[in-house]
């Protein structure tokens, strides 16, 4: 592997029973948070893994979960602060209507903050999976967006050297998500006027909301506000976190074409689901997938491919890359 | 209410908690079956309840549920036969690879007819929930079709006097599902070749699968295979489970003014989810505005809709319609 | 009608022939520039229209239009600046990668908004619809967007007494659109950074994107940059320009609710398409569809309604909607 | 190229202005009728065309096209029969409400067969794009599909030597098909009960439904109704008829493995669209991708393939199929 080459990561969630809502059981028997590391571990490429803050560390974990750590020689990219996986978010978190769940929130994501200092990571994620709507009539729009606003000044000022990124996606469980897009996110970072907030692109939440990612990741990072990336794939109708670039593999290449034009040094996460499928398995095939496409983008033309672009002569362009692709088949 | 009113029964699976797979544990305590159908007794206008085999009624708590049925006064619509909600079933159930699990599947199928016979229901509903798949390469499309054939036509030569009925759902929990959409199960009965065999309609399910519900209803009903409609509602893009008529109010109303036109006088289901609200309260509004949408539509101007029809003047329609809706609010 | 009602325009492209790609002869004879306003003044609680430079209007036809306006009683809502319909916009306007096409479309925009003044509007818009992409590697995406930043800030220095308001849409004709979001707008004007520029909310478009068009218009008013509405409906598959309220009642109605809750005293107008049917009556149905939304706001219980927003209980919203919508209907 | 490779033809609809609703002008220079095949015919790898009557072949230019055939070389793949690009069509052909307008249906379909035969071509293919609705109370569904069947079979009847293809496809221009799916198709066709009717698959339009072209591909197959293949691509959200292969590639892929797999022998068309590039290299970089495809099909190991999918291990499938595609290029 070349220079070009990132460094990966991966989320641990898909190490879990692989439930939903029709099968609250699952389809196989998670496995335990400290045993997750030393199962990733065994994947060959993978350098870092996103923790879960309470889930996977926590104040009385931090301890073991460096040690497990050390023994594997993974770095933790970011810690995921949860805010949705318990019955206590259902109407929100930052958003919700009720003062003591808003501050609830605020408080479990100091808490966070201050368990990933203590791990060593200087990111911090947010997915305000819960914060948004179902039916019409249901929620005050500007009071909601308002809150969110403020507990996110709250968080950030807590400590200036914590980044925190928020992770956008259109809607699940919630019918419409309150951050929800590229554009919603980095408006909303605008309002929140702090250094420390940025964004964790997710290709898959990208395809949902009808997003070309490379566009997203493009203006995100013009910004300065690109902090990681979750990679993973789908059909652009539903979040399925398949293995990345077993979908739209164009616009996966296309992401990584303009990471690397545009210098993005930070993580590449996978951000999978494999509730029927071996996770260690399907982590193996998303982490070789991210270095391939690194690797592809290595052989192609980069420079007549700007210069098409400022042609407007994009069958030049399917040209070029589908010649690449099939390269090594003499085709 | 007059004698156009149809029969209303419901789903009990909105009492359980509410879990999704960012949330296993839910938003809420479940009700224990029993209480279920006590709880929902307390609806006022709802006839009966969709069972659920073997989770709310099997071999050995068919008196009880009898019992309970006696009590509330409630009828049984149908017997859903559960082959999503274990480990077992996930990579697929009559359709699986696994000679195996196609065997168990069937084996369950006829238990649950059996069962359904034993509380005095006719009908026995299939939701093949797992039969599909996520990825390219991960099917052997006609080996499954023939397999999930097969099955049925096993199923349905077990008891010729029971109505077995198929819900065809586009997608989710996997990415695609074999029994899509209405015609592709009207095709699939007509390969099963069986005389007992017919269709759940779900309204939602047919948003979710772009069709529009009253156009699936009416060539259902003309080929005599509509065994009984689930109702609920979303925006088209997932299977929302919303309460009817609050979202796709002129397609909901469509669908009545047809089903009223054709007689159909079999059950209205209520298959809606309610994971952060009271189960009690969202069954209630379901019942009552699938009871006004039958009301709206005695009000319609049947002859002059039809006529407008024949003339391709839609916009007429949409002026005798609006009319109609908006008119008893004197504007 | 009461005082709440608000003043309705409209666009005039559906008094065109209707052609699409498959049939670009259209469906019906397109009426003639001023013969479109002479029609559309038949509709009754009709106070405005759009007019379309240089479609519509231009410098030549300045006094004819002015003369006929007059004549027929009908204000200009908005001058929409046409910087799609012709082949020279085909790979973008504002955004293309051809510095004389950049000019051409700046140059257009100030004429345009030179004739506006001219005939007595305040606002022009300009909806960017040939500015965006089809496949990957068609766009730099960084160099388009500060092209297209640029260019704004052009029009708007030129005078800083015309609103300029920019309609966003997601696709279509290109399958990727620049401007696509409610947010990404948003962002876009703090970006240009001009005082005079805002958004046309277009609810269909608003709709394909997967926004809830009440939220957009929450956010959009309370920054000050909700400057025009377009009210027509859709699947929320597609830009279908369909009749208001004929599809999405609810949310329509929500909309509505908000609009007036907000005090937004500006422009409801018509951007329908009705190929195959009557445009005046298409027309005279949705003047009375979005009245009877404001009348039917008029009745819904506020206090109630926004307490219970408060509350997390939007069940009893569903019901206190639910019983004034049908209402009149006894049921 | 080895023997596995198809034969492949051209649409030639997109060698005309390309123009939209938004542009009926279109973005250039339309090519007329003859020279459109003079032009196709530059392409390397193409063996036929698609004519369309009455647009590019008709009675009184029978001999004239037939010339230009043998001038270049190209094949006719089939006759597509333009029920859809005149205002006359409308309201639906085949099933449109009116009975002078079902007859100038049928009689166009038959004189288009003859015009088919005299042309050499076996095949028919129709497109019923104006047969579907837009609104709520718009059509007569029962009607309607009773009509379509009954023409359907006035024209299979009119020469059973003629095969009928139909192309299905779930919208656009109106907002809903009748003829929407694959599996609507064959229980339509079931219902027309000619032996000569079968389907066209056009690969966008299968993604546009929702559905995996390489499933659709195998179930028509296996009945023996898979007469003809379009090849284009898009994002599954609309019918973008992109170049193939530059979206959805492994889709395309897993349809070319099944084609391979099941023996079909019939013509690979391509059907794209190219408003604003050079059609003929379109056409090429299309013709190229197929061939490619073939190519890469080749070198997969089929046989493990099939074996995984008995096995239930997708992940297994993956890897391989990864590790072909990027084999070539040493990653």
């Amino acid at each position: 592997m070349g220079d070009s080459q990132p460094r990966v990561s991966s989320h641990l969630g898909y190490f879990g029973s692989g439930g939903d809502r029709y099968n609250l059981g699952g389809y196989k028997k998670a496995v335990a948070p400290l045993d997750r590391l030393r199962a990733v571990a065994q994947v060959k490429g993978l350098d870092g893994v996103e923790l879960n803050y309470p889930a996977l560390v926590a104040e009385e974990t931090v301890d073991q979960v460096k040690s497990v750590l050390a023994e594997t020689g993974l770095q933790v990219s970011n810690v995921s602060l949860n805010l949705w996986g318990d019955a206590k978010w259902g109407h929100g978190s930052l958003s919700s209507p009720d003062p003591a769940t808003r501050a609830e929130a605020l408080s479990t994501m100091k808490r966070g903050m201050a368990v990933a200092k203590a791990v060593g990571s200087p990111l911090v994620s947010l997915w305000p999976g819960q914060d948004g709507f179902d039916y019409s009539f249901e929620m005050d729009y500007g009071a909601a967006i308002d809150w969110f606003i403020e507990g996110m000044q709250q968080a950030a000022a807590q400590d200036p050297d914590m980044r925190i990124c928020l992770e956008y996606k259109a809607k699940e469980p919630r019918m419409r998500l309150l951050v929800d897009t590229a554009a919603r996110t980095m408006w909303l970072i605008h309002k929140i006027g702090a250094p420390n907030v940025g964004v964790m692109l997710d290709v898959g939440h990208a395809f949902q909301a009808g997003e070309n990612p490379a566009q997203s990741a493009v203006l995100l990072q013009r910004e300065g506000l690109l902090d990681i990336i979750h990679f993973n794939d789908n059909y652009g109708d539903w979040d399925g976190d398949m293995i990345p670039g077993t979908v739209r593999f164009w616009e996966n290449l296309e992401l990584v074409f303009w990471l690397r034009r545009l210098g993005y040094a930070k993580w590449c996460s996978i951000d999978i689901s494999a509730p029927r499928g071996d996770p260690v398995k399907a982590c193996q095939q998303s982490v070789d997938n991210i270095r391939r496409f690194y690797r592809l983008v290595d052989v192609l033309p980069s420079e007549e491919i700007l210069a098409n672009l400022r042609r407007t002569d994009h069958t030049a362009n399917l040209r070029a890359i589908s010649d690449r692709i099939f390269a090594g088949l003499g085709i």
